[in-house]
């Protein structure tokens, strides 16, 4: 299935799209329609679909919103997890601080409020805070049922579904506060949707992730990779981040970006005013945001 | 005024506790019990104090929980930030990695669920997680007024007051993922308490921070700093982690450690079964905590 959320006639909404993708359905009464986590949990355990709540809508009717429109705590990111963005960084500011082995993956945050919808605007933070932002291409899981120490065998259990983010980052903020949390935390700083696919719909393990930039009029293919080629695969991430730490349904563990981020380029090419960005994952779909 | 959390009669309680330390008086319905945010978001506000819910009870008759039961996203978590502690830091496993220059904060994050009562246990994650478990002592700021891009001139009327916290550290976890999120996040790994002190009646930017450690029957200081020695001031703290960053009602940041941490010592001394830590802030209360 594909859990969506979305406002329509001033009102926001929680619920499924069709198959064909070309309606919505909503599921969950208006009240608890941006507590999407409670869906997922209960669904994870085994609970039914909710009945519709409402008439089916065109899709072409709504505007989605991030299907979590607001996670409980801050998203799970992981950081160099491609072999070839390793390669790249090794051209870049992080060329002396991020080590170059495989052993462990690297594990920093965004805070919640970063999410912002699939085609909502991203706020530049202004030359005085950041003269260096990037995008960051990357699938998400959406964690179902919750855990500790959940070892890799039994971790896709574990996962409810996939969606699609922008882990929009400034790089000079990562670099200059040595831990990553302040230069990926800016507000809007996290595109995702357009919905979640549960994992029985999508192989997340090995799906196709592309990134375009359209910068003064010129649309460019920045980013082209696959999920099979990350160094630390889902299962895990999952056992990683389960280490000693309780996950919660509805927990996002952002993936990691392939190489062609705009700090891997001689010179670097980071966004500006206009600049949009569109990601797509193959079987979940497209976010595309503006830069303002 | 200070604000705590309690349970009693089997039920959670949220009010303010007597000048004089004696009593608790609960000051909020029970449906809301859980929502220190909110009760600082009116006060910080200008709203009144809230009017008495309940009877006043012994302070010896209750039991404790933190006063922010679960913090609606990760606590911020400042690095580095006693000079004393920065060079015990260049004799251990960070000798590498930190580097020396004290240029911008280092800001890091703990998941909500880290946080435990005042006199709760410590649940070390076994041999197999970590085997490096570390106690830092520290003032936490809790925010009053949110706010974004706050300058430093105006930061101290964005705090709503002081709280202690036990910013519990997996020291090989740290060091192995780089980015010190998941070493700093096994469940239980924040202690905080005994209750938040108002800013108007204790000056954060200048108190005395103590750590004492109980183990194999023997009590030892480890840790007496004050906070006028920081090397970036609470001010500073604030204005850093609301530069494009939008601070909330109740959002804790953990201003950093003195020295004396456990991995200052030659060999280090690891945190273990059975061991107390107790830490004690001038004008603001103790926590103390074992580690099981």
């Amino acid at each position: 299935m594909r859990w969506a959320r979305w406002s329509w006639g001033g009102r926001f909404h929680l619920g499924t799209v069709s198959p064909s993708g070309d309606e919505v359905t909503p599921r969950v009464a208006e009240r608890h329609v941006s507590d999407m986590a409670a869906v997922i949990a209960s669904l994870a355990g085994g609970g039914p679909v909710p009945e519709p709540t409402g008439a089916r809508l065109p899709l072409s009717a709504v505007t989605l919103t991030a299907p979590l429109a607001r996670p409980a705590r801050n998203l799970f990111c992981i950081g160099r997890n491609y072999r070839a963005h390793a390669e790249e960084l090794a051209t870049t500011v992080f060329r002396d601080t991020v080590a170059r082995a495989d052993g462990w993956p690297i594990v920093f945050t965004k805070v919640p409020e970063t999410v912002v919808g699939p085609h909502d605007p991203v706020r530049l933070p202004g030359a005085a805070a950041s003269e260096q932002i990037d995008y960051e291409a990357e699938l998400a899981v959406v964690i179902g049922r919750g855990g500790r120490d959940i070892p890799r065998s039994r971790a896709l259990a574990h996962v409810f579904g996939y969606t699609v983010v922008n882990d929009v980052s400034a790089r000079d903020v990562q670099v200059r506060h040595q831990q990553w949390h302040l230069g990926k935390s800016f507000d809007t700083f996290c595109p995702m949707g357009p919905w979640i696919v549960t994992a029985d719909e999508l192989d997340g393990t090995d799906t196709r992730v592309r990134c375009w930039v359209t910068s003064g009029g010129h649309t460019e293919l920045r980013q082209d990779g696959r999920t099979r080629d990350l160094i630390f695969d889902i299962p895990t991430l999952v056992e990683t981040c389960s280490r000693g730490i309780t996950l919660q349904p509805g927990d996002v563990i952002a993936t990691g970006t392939p190489s062609g981020v705009g700090m891997g380029f001689q010179p670097p090419r980071w966004l500006g005013r206009g600049d949009v960005v569109r990601i797509e994952i193959d079987g979940l779909g497209a976010i595309e945001n503006r830069f303002e």
